[in-house]
């Protein structure tokens, strides 16, 4: 899934120097629905506290108990929106003993980022 | 709009180096608020299609007229999605004549992708 998101910033950069007018996509259909999906799963403040909770732990982990007290949400909520963030592979989940552990899955959000940041190198 | 998300960026990434733990939220409810608004403006293939093809166009900007094709899309449909992108403060448009003219905003992509980074840091 990363390796996809890289290839599709690449792509990006690559067809926009090349394109010679806007009549050529510059974004396949089948890559922008990839993209589609890891946006949608950051369009909730919730979803980016929690995403951020995560990746600013010590450990480079949080359990799902540490991270309802700070957002005010009570656990079946936190758990929903982490499942979606696991389900677009921005965060993985470990369960340990009775809990689950979560970090944000390497290179997921730059290579967002690196999307984003193709999207603009024209602007 | 552009300093604010900046300052988000800036602010999450302070706030990662200094959190002793995740009890501390990383991201306040009003900068979550301003981000999750731009993704859910991302949030779709067809906008997604969109920005890149203004992005990649060689004047920098992208007549309406110009945008229907490449997605097979009708105008009003393209009009919607292109409003949503103006609104969230992505896209600028100007109307000359009897066509509006879309552009990226300077800096706007950079801002999201460096709100990103800036979560993805301590991953």
């Amino acid at each position: 899934m990363a390796e996809a998101l890289a290839e599709v910033a690449e792509k990006t950069a690559d067809g926009a120097c090349c394109l010679p007018s806007v009549e050529t996509p510059g974004l396949s259909a089948a890559d922008s629905s990839v993209l589609a999906a890891r946006f949608k799963a950051l369009a909730d403040p919730n979803r980016l506290r929690l995403l951020s909770l995560v990746a600013a732990g010590d450990s480079g982990e949080a359990c799902v108990c540490d991270l309802t007290g700070p957002l005010d949400l009570g656990q079946p909520t936190v758990s929903h929106h982490l499942k979606i963030l696991v389900d677009a592979g921005l965060l993985a989940r470990e369960k340990r003993g009775v809990w689950a552990y979560y970090s944000v899955v390497p290179g997921a959000l730059d290579d967002l980022a690196g999307a984003l940041g193709a999207f603009g190198a024209n602007a």
